[in-house]
């Protein structure tokens, strides 16, 4: 390869790595940081304990009897479904040829064969994975977990791999929900988890091309501070960005909640490195767009593992918003909110964030409120007063649409204008920016609850999609109406939660989220019996015009279904592909594999 | 697969398809429509024949002037380099089990072995071809021509094709400049042109969803009509966008002149039905974004012929704007021209079309001209002795940028206060709708010189690529320098012409565009001394941080720098997938080949 002599090193930064933070410490057995969990209170009110979000330590009396309302059930906060974690730790595979070599290249504290790191790194967070490790069992974990630190050790341990039969697994953030790091039990060849979070650092910023050089085991939240604190953003926000790493957002074909303004991940990224079975995928130079054959690095977004470690990525960054500011409007129904965020996406600048909750979730964020006191209980009282009787919202009907606008002060502005003017064309009405913030920030807290529940014999999780515009309301109704039918004819407890908040934008369709949970006491193999409705909701997805996945992904949860939406030659050309370019599948994670 | 059941048929229009316009012949020997050509009237004036474009049946009495000038020679329009097209036609070679067996699903009208069709088939309109037809020859073409009019036909195509060892190459407009139509003369095989324009309709335009199904073989203006009929674009308008089909679009990787607005080719395409080698590549639903594993689809952008062929695709589709206006600034050098674009970039808005050309191309645009007479001539003469003597623009280093506005009247409003507040900040003056309408009109009647300046011994031709926006202006000047050595080293005639325009903006880089162009009476081999300087020039774009492309593609041109540009295990990569999908190389056309 050519090596460019005028590319702009002379614009670089050259950060310094972050100093890692002591209170950072992720849990192994349940959702995120160590020091954050909800809790029920002697009062019998949930907590969410820690101090780490707006909600830590505030109690939320309305959370429990919401819970008890939805599912139709007498919630005990006594009655406890205990976690066994860790139910069983299956004794490693050994490849003695390997772990020598490995060795060779390797410190010591960069392998491990812990049992339960091993465990961590067998699982992502589905609720099968979750429920199997407090209550079940992975039957096939990895056998090794080891942590390279260069370009080199990762091309070294492929190598190795490659001449003693092993299969490599890449680890980011472990926080996929797709079963992408679940190893398949019918594997015997030893198991690798090649955790990448040693290769977390910011390489280079060029600011005068507003790119940078990551490496990908780099974690959001770490990628954003270290560009805030050169005054810039990726922008990208996914739900999981506190933990979720650049690489496993290109594996898994990422889409972020500012993607109206930042782009999804493919928008984002502009050059790939990736070691492969056959060496290192890389370029001389990179460019804003060019036209120079297939785009082989297209084919790393949403590979989920299965064509090679993604190593490094350049991709785009942007000043920080001058301004950012949220926003909500409360529409008579969903219908009416659907019909305004289609509107919003064909003008020509959408806010970052547009997301439109129904009316489950809407009265899900009211159940998460604090308790109030004195005056703003009246002023909340009032308020909803107002909605209600006056305007003549129906509580059972309305739904809500949170916004986030970022920009100059001036493009906020205008761009405020615009939305609010549409929004009262469809009969919408502004709920403030504090709901909005609220709704917004509140993305990283819930995904705490699903644990919490867990323990008083509650199961949920989510699915996603997207459609065309016409078909997204009636593939929301089709989804839930199945639900629900489904559930019942199968005598389950209480009443199935389905709800759904249509997340992005664009001008053809959007994408469609869905939360779906029930209560599982008395319910053999609960987690089974949630696959089989998410198999059976899939099918009415499809039925429904809707996509295999909007961006969570394939990996062994969805598998089966690829012959659904491929034509059998296009099955045909991803095997070949899979075979052409990994014959000895060494990058054997078996994730889209039907 | 599933077939969905809500797709919204309901909301689909099925249009009829366009008679066909007796007037619309193309040339087979030149550029373009039939009843377009430049001519010298017998006053020694150029003119454009026709009454097709705005320049149509004007008189350019700088045109000749100003080429004399640039070249630094003595041109006479009546020392003429008569073309001897067509100079051979290679018999075909046949291939008889073939040709028995395609006939039974082909009729005989859409089966032709004529040398003339045989011939401009078996080019593209890059400057060697053209060069070749008239003056030397091609020594390979495509021995049939084949017209299929459906997707069944084209499948029972590639069936018998791999029956018989025969090679295939897709064509659609025939517009190319990277030899991608060229047949590689050690290609032993019957070479077959499967020419898609019948192929041609629009099958269904989706107006909810702003989506249209569109085979592969519509040609541009066609596509354009259709559309409009129904107040819809697809606001794809490259240059070629006259013959140009959406299949070569997408087999090259398009861009258009309007991407700020409406996307490249890989932002408008949604969904694509590939021809291959194992069948037909197709998917269940078009949903406007997932994650489902690596998306093949992605393959067939900038393919060019070699995995597939494309018979049709879904695009995005849009309302016609309600304005459209046209602008201009005047810059006083190249270097302000590029920091105004750069900062525009990263506006959110930039306008539908921002283009920048330097000061040669300034002038060759002046030179463009036609005749004015009285008041014309004194306003003219009035604004040049404002910009020049009072604003202090200095003639031989002003540039100018021109503008398309598109949207509201209030979109429209916002997007010029801020384009033109940002050119003043920058030095530009403005210089009127007018000259922004001419330049970006002139376009397609400047496609025409080409063949025109060859009757008079002049070779020219377009080459481009993209770069970082920190090695714009370098690269821009570090080529111009290296052609004016390399020209000068070589004593060729006169003085060489080389000029370049940014056409392009992307947040972290731009597009360049260059005319390169000599007198070459006396020269021996002119059109390889081009291809050579081409060759040097494009090092010295590699070495500046340029791209190998940035919308022509690789075809046969540029397929020896492949290896510049990727690693060796891209490279092996790119080798596997082209063996894996199409193991017998029906796709033989050689493009990407290195």
């Amino acid at each position: 390869m050519t090596s460019p002599v005028t590319t702009p090193n002379g614009s670089r930064i050259y950060p310094e790595p972050l100093p890692p933070k002591a209170e950072d410490v992720e849990s192994l057995d349940v959702w995120g940081f160590e020091d954050t969990r909800f809790s029920v209170n002697p009062n019998g009110h949930a907590v969410l304990l820690g101090h780490r979000y707006e909600l830590s330590g505030q109690e939320l009396p309305r959370l429990l009897p919401w819970v008890r309302d939805v599912l139709g059930i007498e919630l005990d906060p006594r009655d406890v479904h205990e976690s066994s974690y860790p139910t069983s730790i299956a004794p490693p595979r050994e490849n003695a040829p390997f772990r020598t070599e490995i060795s060779q290249f390797l410190s010591d504290g960069q392998i491990t064969d812990a049992g339960r790191l091993r465990l961590r790194h067998g699982h992502g967070h589905s609720q099968d994975e979750m429920f199997a490790i407090k209550h079940e069992r992975l039957e096939r974990i990895p056998d090794l977990v080891v942590f390279p630190e260069s370009d080199e050790q990762v091309a070294q341990l492929i190598a190795a791999a490659k001449r003693h039969d092993v299969v490599l697994i890449p680890f980011g953030g472990g926080t996929n929900v797709t079963g992408a790091l679940r190893c398949d039990a019918d594997e015997e060849r030893m198991i690798v988890s090649v955790d990448m979070h040693r290769m977390g650092s910011v390489v280079w910023i060029d600011r005068a091309n507003q790119m940078a050089c990551i490496r990908a085991g780099a974690v959001g939240r770490n990628i954003n501070a270290q560009l805030a604190a050169q005054g810039l953003t990726m922008g990208h926000d996914p739900d999981s960005v506190e933990f979720s790493t650049l690489g496993g957002w290109i594996a898994t074909n990422a889409s972020g909640m500012k993607k109206n303004k930042y782009g999804n991940i493919e928008d984002l990224v502009l050059d790939v490195t990736v070691a492969t079975a056959n060496g290192k995928l890389e370029r001389a130079t990179c460019v804003p767009r060019e036209s120079i054959g297939s785009d082989l690095r297209r084919l790393l977004f949403g590979s989920e593992g299965t064509l090679g470690i993604i190593t490094s990525a350049i991709v785009k960054v942007f000043p920080l918003p001058e301004v950012e500011t949220y926003g909500s409007v409360v529409f008579p129904t969903l219908a009416d909110g659907i019909a305004f965020m289609r509107e919003l996406a064909r003008e020509s600048t959408p806010p970052s964030s547009v997301r439109l909750v129904d009316n489950a979730q809407f009265k899900f964020g009211m159940a998460l409120k604090t308790a109030d006191t004195g005056l703003k209980i009246w002023k909340s009282r009032l308020e909803q007063f107002v909605v209600v009787n006056l305007k003549g919202f129906k509580p059972d009907q309305m739904v809500v649409c949170t916004l986030v606008f970022e920009g100059t002060r001036r493009d906020v502005a205008r761009q405020q204008s615009e939305v609010y003017r549409l929004a009262k064309k469809h009969g919408g009405m502004q709920a403030g920016a504090e709901n909005g913030r609220r709704g917004y920030q509140l993305t990283y807290s819930i995904a705490y609850i699903r644990d919490f529940l867990m323990d008083f014999y509650i199961i949920a999780e989510s699915f996603e999609t997207s459609a065309a515009w016409s078909d997204v309301f009636p593939l929301i109704s089709n989804v839930k109406k199945r639900l629900e039918a489904e559930y019942a004819a199968r005598r389950l407890p209480g009443k199935v939660f389905v709800t759904a908040r249509v997340t992005q934008v664009y001008q053809t369709g959007a994408a469609i989220y869905f939360y779906f949970g029930f209560y599982y006491k008395g319910v053999p193999h609960p987690s089974q019996v949630y696959n089989e409705l998410e198999a059976i909701a899939r099918e009415e997805i499809l039925r429904s015009g809707g996509s295999l996945s909007h961006h969570h992904g394939v990996g062994k949860v969805r598998r089966s279904f690829l012959p659904e939406v491929m034509s059998p030659a296009a099955l045909e050309w991803k095997r070949e592909l899979k075979r052409s370019l990994d014959p000895a599948n060494i990058f054997g994670s078996g994730n889209q594999k039907w």
